[in-house]
């Protein structure tokens, strides 16, 4: 029992009976809504143990409750242990809704606290009216944490960095004036961009504050004549402030975003529904919003020919780091000591000799035999598997060059594997393939070309439940928006110049995991009197394990994909690769 | 130049003035918002000449416009010759709106009137808000056409006649008690349905009041306690007074809708978006009002295995009439004498052979070559095309019989065809089988799937502009919801029980149109631990055309579906044929 949890607990209980709260509600974001959030803001971790990237825990005076998805039901069940903090399985038919919940345990007229900070307007507004059905209260609160959360981490203060033109490709003069078309033609006269990213691709500039995503933290508010960028002072080297001053960017301090947003001085102001509670509401009460989302998230997806050279030039330098990491694990695997941690840190080592490196894209996925079938899989030092010369490895892994991002999933026969396993193996390579190889009309979305991966499966009765594809961004996060391939409708068209990835996969509880991803760009194909076509083009170079495919499944149209595809792998990499090297790859890829 | 147009026009202006109107506006819907309306509502083809099924024409005190799509541009041009009457093509850049054109026409404060009855209050919501933004002022009305239009065609006063239980397979008791449970789900106490073939599904009884469409014109409520059938007087014979009485339904004046829904008793009362303008102003004024989708669309959507069992005996029926028609068409053409028209009528007259035969189910589509490019094509004496022994004829037709609905569509090689009309063929043949075969699981939505149709053309730079695939009534409308299979998002899973069209298509302009088609069965598929998966079963029962086929563009597993499928036409068929004929289909259905 983890007496330092209990602990926390008790004090959050103190703190709730001064300010007359009955519970409160702690989500897994920060200001930002990011994906990965940097320290300071792990409150919810803090708090419970849980480290799952997903999950929302509320805290009444006497219980306490988790709700998070299938994902992490093991590793909740297990990090909870002695907490009192109950599992709410998410999307399950007996789990009660949070608010279905705190109306079974609290009393009519009780305040439920959240941090109108980590929210954002639209989820206060929805857990408002829920809980409203029971009478209960809803209070928004600032960041109460700093009273009772001893040693908590400093926001951090690195300082951000200069992403040169001939890698971002597009100045930020120009980029301000198309944000300021859309914004006008949404009749606003200002809009606040509180997504990281989103900040950091306007300005041409990276950062180190948050982990895999080269972001630095800061809101950034748009009019027709000015912008500024609301960031801590310690961050802002004379450099920066220079560069800044010369793209006409003012400079405030982090902190007076809140009483800017009160006395913004224009007539309305464009607010993406991922802005947070607070500054939501203090806009509300001076100005017009409008509540659109933010135009640069498309803006940003579509990347520009600077952009996409890059990206053609970090996908080689990472393929030849996963051809020699490949070719090491071939042979590393005999010794029967290499671990699913130490052989992530061997690829991280391959990536980290390649020019521009500037660190993961994500934490690696290494998941050998059963641990592969966990989808969002974290080896540790105590769950690590110690490979052997048998079975699927399926190894999901990415990078961070200052020219591009990169994100690849390969599934390594390591030795034997049975007859089911080449099936399902097949079965993934061919839904792979069929989208690799799909072209479409403008205006078609990713959900409509979804089942192409998953064709195949579907037929043999199999599923997996997590999209086939994401954005990805250019030297940004790995998941971007706004367009995706998924079952859910996602209503963004795809267009030339968005980075998509391709990741069908199968997962067999206790048994194995197999998935294949490459990145993909949407390029433009013919266009006839039936109007423009666009397709893809495989941008990851890596070599997909032959070993495992059952030929006798494959037609012969697939196999000439892969083999093609296999060419261009071989014809891209082995300039830059040793002639040892040089003569695996070749064999890696031969013709099947 | 038509002078009866003018004339009409004339006098339509005369009474505007009267109604101090500016401009009318008249869609060619009715207040069932039906897609066939009966003759009495086809107000804007009296006032405009043009027949078209979609189009809306807007008269102002000096000018005339249609707004119509691409389906119509040819006939609407001819029909609207002299007219004064000037053709807007929907959906092209530089076509204005209705109310952007009226905006510029008009002055502000001018009014417009509509139909209130024939406008949906959505509809006329939208219009009023469009128009308001140049400050004009929509004026719903009661139906003015009586005061000019001289011989009106009266309403239709057929009688209808009960669907017995050994068709329509649940007793509609069963069926108000689940849209009673509905309502009370949506909390609402009582339910207007003004869609003739839910309230036709609802009784187990049908009609003949409009063409192709075995329905009644009528509305119903129903309450908790009550049901009442709103209806002419004339159209109730003894027996449907008594059937409807031994089934609790209280009969009233068509008319008395109006005042019943102005004083509807209960608290809240659930209107479909199809309500129309003026019933949903006289229940707003009153009671709260739930707007929410039938439930009985679903319902009704989902066939019962008496139904199910019907649509297998008309299909085999249908199928006897196509065979006797194909096997008629082979020798047929060789006269050179029948035409588009004569070729139709010769296959109503074998489906008419045909027990249970009710009528056709709409208008049959036999386009002769470049004719079969024009989706819509009706030929007409002027327009009919001589058959000759070469080229592709397109044959879309479908019957209503006492146990089913049908609606095939065959592409017949009437003699040689060209290489790329055989590419052609053969891409539609493969995506047609694609979809066929699909399995998929539960809560797939038909958007998920319209590409399996599509993909093959689409790599040859080729797209339709029509959805995939629509639901079919049973002996009711030939295209029903909620459930479709097309590019846009259509959010209404698939389900056991659903039928479905599948009928992908390839439109040459001025050359040759494809068009294959089979209605298919929703059925259960296999149940693994990734959930249950759902599949097709065709219910058409009919050789495809083999002669056009690229055999070498069709994988063997291509080619084993058509075998198995042509195999099972041919089980199913024979015995109800003569020798002769069982010759001519064993080779017609003979493997590839």
């Amino acid at each position: 029992m983890d007496t330092k949890i209990i602990k926390r607990i008790a004090s959050l209980r103190s703190l709730m009976k001064k300010k007359h709260l009955s519970a409160f509600i702690i989500p897994s974001t920060d200001p930002h809504s990011g994906e990965y959030v940097p320290e300071y803001w792990k409150t919810r971790q803090w708090i419970s143990g849980f480290s799952g990237s997903a999950g929302i825990i509320v805290i009444t005076l006497y219980k306490g409750g988790l709700w998070t998805d299938s994902r992490y039901f093991l590793q909740a069940e297990e990090q909870l242990k002695g907490s009192g903090i109950k599992l709410f399985k998410d999307r399950m038919p007996e789990t009660p809704s949070i608010s279905d919940w705190l109306g079974s345990e609290l009393n009519p007229h009780d305040k439920i606290g959240i941090d109108g900070w980590v929210n954002t307007y639209e989820e206060a507004a929805l857990l408002q009216s829920a809980l409203a059905t029971y009478n209960l209260e809803l209070v928004p609160t600032n960041d109460i944490f700093n009273e009772i959360w001893t040693n908590r981490p400093p926001l951090p203060n690195n300082h951000p960095f200069i992403l040169p033109m001939e890698y971002a490709g597009r100045p930020v003069s120009d980029k301000l004036s198309t944000i300021r078309h859309c914004i006008a033609e949404n009749h606003a006269d200002g809009i606040l961009i509180s997504a990281l990213d989103e900040i950091a691709w306007i300005l041409n500039m990276r950062g180190n504050d948050v982990h895999c995503n080269p972001v630095f933290i800061s809101y950034l508010i748009i009019t027709f004549d000015n912008a500024t960028l609301y960031i801590s002072p310690a961050k802002t080297t004379p450099k920066i402030r220079d560069y800044l001053k010369r793209n006409s960017i003012q400079i405030k301090n982090y902190d007076q975003i809140e009483s800017d947003i009160k006395h913004y001085t224009g007539n309305c102001i464009q607010l993406p529904p991922e802005t947070n509670y607070m500054l939501y509401k203090e806009a509300q009460a001076n100005t017009m919003i409008v509540k659109k989302p933010s135009p640069v998230c498309l803006l940003k997806a579509i990347k520009n020919s600077t952009e996409i050279n890059g990206f053609y030039r970090a996908m080689k330098r990472d393929g030849v780091a996963m051809v020699r990491f490949l070719m090491w694990l071939e042979h590393a695997i005999k010794s029967e000591k290499e671990t699913e941690i130490s052989i992530s840190q061997k690829l991280y080592a391959f990536r980290a000799q390649q020019e521009l490196f500037q660190g993961i894209s994500f934490d690696t996925i290494a998941g050998y035999q059963e641990h592969g079938a966990i989808v969002h899989y974290e080896a540790t030092t105590e769950t690590a598997s110690t490979l052997k010369p048998e079975g699927f490895l399926l190894l999901d892994s990415g990078a961070q060059y200052t020219d591009g991002t990169t994100d690849i999933t390969r599934t390594i026969a390591l030795g034997t594997v049975s007859k089911n396993q080449c099936i399902d193996y097949t079965l993934v390579l061919k839904g792979f393939i069929a989208l690799s190889q799909a072209e479409f009309p403008q205006g078609t979305c990713g959900t409509q070309l979804d089942i192409l991966a998953r064709q195949f499966m579907w037929k043999a009765g199999i599923n997996y439940g997590h999209g086939t594809g994401h954005g990805v961004g250019h030297f940004l996060n790995v998941h971007e928006g706004p367009h995706q391939i998924r079952m859910n409708n996602v209503p963004t068209p795809l267009q030339p110049g968005m980075i998509i990835t391709n990741e069908p996969g199968i997962y067999k509880t206790g048994q194995y995991g197999i998935r294949t991803e490459n990145t993909m760009l949407v390029v433009a194909g013919r266009t006839t009197e039936f109007g423009s076509f666009y397709k893809f083009e495989p941008l990851t170079l890596c070599p997909i394990d032959k070993t495992p495919i059952c030929l006798e499944m494959m037609s012969s149209d697939e196999k000439t994909w892969l083999n093609t595809y296999h060419k261009k792998v071989y014809q891209q990499l082995a300039p830059l690769l040793t002639t040892e090297e040089q003569i695996w790859l070749g064999k890696a890829t031969s013709e099947i």
